[in-house]
């Protein structure tokens, strides 16, 4: 339940614009990478201190500043004098129970989304925050963990493949937003298996663990929905935007991850359908299964119950019981119970239990 | 039930506009709490009567009346003369089954909304109905009853702390709303701790009264719904209300109150999903459990019947039975009997019954 | 099953227009009722024809005209050519199976909506149409029998109490409307307490007659959802009229009236989610109810049927069976089958049975 | 099934716009009639080639042609020809699986809509496919079969009752529009008094056979519902035309037909309700049928097990039995049995089973 | 389920723009066709390299490139320099896991749409993704295994047949389109009379295996409705485009291709609705099953398990159990037990049992 709700609520009471960080302390000490860049020159660096990132600020390059681990509040809020940013989204950025959403601040957006995981161990879906903000002439995440999500981008960078060293801090954005999104796939691949394969397993044996294996796909898939519906209206968003700081150019590339958000909306639709007809499939086959029991009770039941009956006529002790003298009184038996026995079969038969 | 209709119904027949106190008398008089302020001093103070509020009334100062109790219909009147409310409002103010609404009277902005409580004792959500008048340079909040969910606000008041005192009524305003909908996540949060409690006896031990649970869950949740799905238009109005009286300064702290009202709606609807998943889940181990009973008994019954049956046949008393004198026929019967025994526990081996 | 189409299919075939009372005749006579009134002075008077009503036409005072019985097709007829009003409109007034609805022609606004009564004998709800037609200094309402919903408008009339009498006829309209929604509450607060009582009635002893209540329950939801649904646009097009008939000083009586339909609207939702709700509850209880008539079967034959068994083994009439010649013979098969009996308890308190 | 896709997949591969007739042939032989009228003459034909049209399509008067059966293509393109109607719509008007539609192609508007009937051998609602092209001076309609629909119509124009003959061919249109809708009422009617009696017979006697009747009356009603609900766009479409074609003075009829429709509407999802709450009620009352059936079971099988038990225990063959030589033993046993057997009936009771 | 997510997922971490081909490979070797014509002429030519089809680029002739098979990315990527396609298009034509959309690119409009064919074998519904490219002189389209779909297009260009050779390439946009949706209606009469055949089945003889062929024809519909659901909004888009690259001549077709589109995606409500009550029947059907399977249990258990008690009863040892001695004991527990057989038998009788 608290990937439902990451203590949202612990911020009650205080006053808005107040930084505090919302989750468990996750790193040992947050990391804060520089990467400085235009069409000719890189420079990559590891900070300590915000103030180091000041002169990224003044020039003309491209600077990506990416800040793992959220719970040095100081640093933070150094941020946010440095570039300032407006203290409720710092507020966002380190309360992590944030709804994806996209909001343009005039000299920077603001961008909040999830970067979902897979935990093989519980066999859940984990969700990090992600926030961007886009200014003028750099980007700016922030990461609750070090993820190598971004790592492709970097190489990229480095190796000044594509046109990304060409293009501006908006395109930068994009493609932190795409290399989220597209890794959302790896997500998906992995529940779709999980439910092709019990699909299977209940055409062939819908034993009982079944259930329970269905209940908790259903809360994957309401989680994955959660995080993942809100992403449409933000791409959208800023695919739309009037802002200056998104030039037409990188439109085209947000259409393109807009299509891709689309799809996995589409993807996570499709997997609510499936998952429900499931527990539909499941519910009808234990009714079915119920129905087989009965049918075995019922069978043995209605002819041995006669039949035991008969045995027990036979089995009084009554002084005058003129059978029970006949030298034919126990074959004669045997064949009524026989012929019951064999009518009993019949009538099962044409009745299609047998 | 009575929480779904708060006595509405009462007023059948008045002509609109006609104040009337539409629910029981909850406290024993009411209170009224005037804090006056601006950047550089504050005035606080408990008044007796309405009048004591008119000097307030033309300083350039932000006044924030604050009333608790509504069942002394003079003094809200005498308010509505005092402030040129219309009878309608105050007629709304008293009508505490209001859903939450917000409307633009142009000389001032009035908001309904509900303030929510958890009551341990009968494990329910319980709504306060909480008005707000926005003026040009007052704020007047009715409250049923005296509630601490405005402390934090007085307090940051008092110690000048944030930005609250520089700015105007309508930041007060969004301040009173920020920490009503802030403490909706303390009742998601209980909430969302029963369901996942819920959600683990489920598996473990689902028992009867486990139903019950899950419709009181879903009544909840119902209820909950009803009370937070307008807030999302209520504040939608607010942050594009084109009236003077809300700053522009002012709409981004409601935007992001926006985004905490579409998080608490998320997470209700989250709820539901689940609560009825729940639902769904139950049903189904019922169904599981009654087949394993129906198993139990047709394994017994589908063994024994049949073995009672041949005990039955040599219990008969009949003269001319040879079995019964054979040196070997009760071994025999034993024999066959075993044979019989073992044959149906591998014919439910390999059914999976066992 | 009537009251969801009343007759709409008799006019099957006729031109448009053409006049014809579609409800079987409700009252011996009708009644036509003229109280004609501005700031100073009020008039009352029962009419025979129609006729009369004409100098209250002419003059610039308010003139309210109620009609009560609408099987006087000719009258209806007379009122149409008087006061101009469109025949696919009279139509419309003596059809009484109208979907609420309100419509600008200009020199007149239609309105049409439902009056509800709850028939206690038949637990039932009824709906009568009422039709308003507002014109520049009049009103005429029709209803199918007399009612007295409009009573305590009459009296505010005559006591010139409230602002009634100062404003125009789009006021009383408002008025008339706001009566019949006021009335609304009563059926829900009747509808609500029946819920109620019926959750109870479902958690101590749900019966089987409680199916039917639910479903009677269910029906009359919808009912009442057809009826109040189209309301919601009615008043709002009535707000948002841009006509001369509806002044700017009763918009925000509109306003008011809009939010009691939404309030209206809403609570038939909450009820339609709170006897679906009932549905599933009843459901699952008598699945559980099954499941403990089934554990008492299961554990009744599951401990005696092979206690049986070995009755009848040593009831089995061999001559060579040792056992029944030892002298602890008997006290052991009691022995073992006290055992057996045991094991078996203590198996079904382990499985939760007992 | 059938009903629900008419052939129009045989068209796949032909060149957009080639004729092709897509149902069976219904008739000997196409029928064509012509009604030329203004407001002093009416002019009424049976034409065999539509060369014999032309000559009224000069002339000023309204022309109404009306076809009944469409297997004759060479007519239908002749139509197209002299008319100058373009291929698309010829082809829409043989292809008999359409959806309901209205489209404007400025010298004339296509409207298509379905006419349904009930037929009583099958219990299956039918429906045709009517196309009608509103021209400046001209309406065609064509009908796959020959209908009783329109005779109203040419009863009024004949009779020159209503407003029929003096308004053009858009009232012409409408009114044949109305008439289809009319028609509807008599579908919804035969189908409300079947789910009424079907109401009631739940309740009475809810018989397996009922099972089928369901599933029929929610076929039907998808059927229907597929049927009705394009029918709100294409009215509004040509309420809201600005085409010269449709004059003002038709707008307000057309509004009314709209206001039909969209009762229509509301009827047909009120039948999906009540439908689907049939089948729950439905789905119930096995469930306790399968209670009752079960407890009946239960009683006998719990009483009578353990007595039986108790007499095969006096029934075994040992020889020291010390009970069975007691003078008071037989006695005995049976108290013992009538003291369980009257336990057992209270227990039965306090449990309300009996 | 692979058909679901057509291994989008492989591209995660490349740069956008990167082109793959994320299918597997499906035929030798790619095949590329020309056809360029005009009203005159028409030229048809399988080229080998892309080189050869820049001269038709040139002239003012409509020239239509198609292109089987996808894995030669290089060939693709040539097209792209060639024509001045964007990568990101050529990124949608490979990756075969998209959503059917519509782009417009200023001097092209991309339109990617899925090709349906029902592969009998498996009884599953497959899509292939075609991507068209409409130029201002051209239009490409890409298919990933050569199909037949096309062939009467080429046939009606080759033999000059209707409109086509006279009208642009987005006319012979429009006449692909057309193809591909004419061809769902075949998809579509091939899943309705499974449903109608599998609705009788149900009628008649409702086995278990049915229970997978419900679920198998759900998956279907499901996914059927996911590759036809973004068509709505393709066409469209299409028709509404304010591109110079559709004629306004076109406009009319491409209304006609929307209302084709509208059908099919009604069609798909439809099987879904049907689908659903079959479930619901199915189930229904099972529990009725299970009910009589219980009656005839409860019958002849309720009947025997008394008669067995009495046999059990004179059955027992005792030395004195007088009725033994009586001459007409043994008759008389004939009668009792005939006694008791029949008025259990009247007894199910009344209770609609037998």
């Amino acid at each position: 339940m608290p990937r439902f709700f990451k203590k949202v609520m612990k911020k009650s009471g205080l006053a808005p614009g107040t930084l505090l960080y919302t989750n468990e302390k996750r790193m040992e000490k947050a990391k804060i990478t520089i990467i400085d860049y235009d069409e000719k020159d890189l420079q990559e660096k590891v900070v300590k201190t915000m103030e180091e990132c000041l002169p990224f600020k003044a020039s003309p390059t491209v600077t990506w500043i990416n800040v793992d681990g959220l719970h040095e509040i100081d640093m933070i809020e150094k941020i946010g004098q440095l570039f300032d940013i407006h203290s409720l989204v710092l507020e966002d950025v380190l309360n992590t129970g944030q709804r994806p959403k996209c909001e343009d601040f005039g000299n920077y957006i603001f961008v909040v989304l999830k970067m979902l995981s897979y935990e093989e161990k519980k066999h859940e879906i984990r969700a990090e925050q992600v926030s961007i903000i886009i200014g003028p002439n750099f980007v700016i995440s922030f990461q609750e963990i070090e993820g190598d999500v971004f790592d492709p981008i970097r190489e990229r960078l480095r190796a000044s493949k594509g046109r990304i060293r060409k293009m501006g801090p908006d395109y930068l954005a994009y493609a932190l937003l795409d290399a989220i999104v597209d890794n959302y796939f790896t997500i998906l691949e992995k529940l779709g298996e999980k439910i092709e394969y019990m699909e299977e397993v209940l055409v062939t044996n819908p034993a009982q663990e079944i259930l329970h294996t269905i209940h908790h796909l259903k809360r994957e898939t309401i989680f994955l929905r959660k995080s993942v519906w809100p992403l449409r209206e933000v791409v959208n968003i800023l695919e739309r935007s009037e802002s200056d700081l998104i030039k037409e150019t990188t439109g085209i590339f947000l259409r393109d991850l807009y299509d891709h958000t689309i799809q996995v909306i589409d993807s996570v639709e499709t997997f609510r359908d499936l998952v429900s007809g499931m527990l539909d499939i499941y519910l009808s086959s234990i009714s079915n299964r119920m129905n087989n029991v009965m049918k075995v009770l019922t069978i043995i039941a209605t002819i041995f119950i006669p039949l035991t009956f008969i045995a027990g006529i036979y089995g009084m002790n009554f002084k005058f019981m003129p059978e029970l003298e006949w030298p034919w009184g126990y074959p004669l038996v045997w064949g009524v119970m026989l012929a019951i026995f064999i009518s009993m079969v019949f009538y099962f038969r044409k009745k299609d239990w047998l």
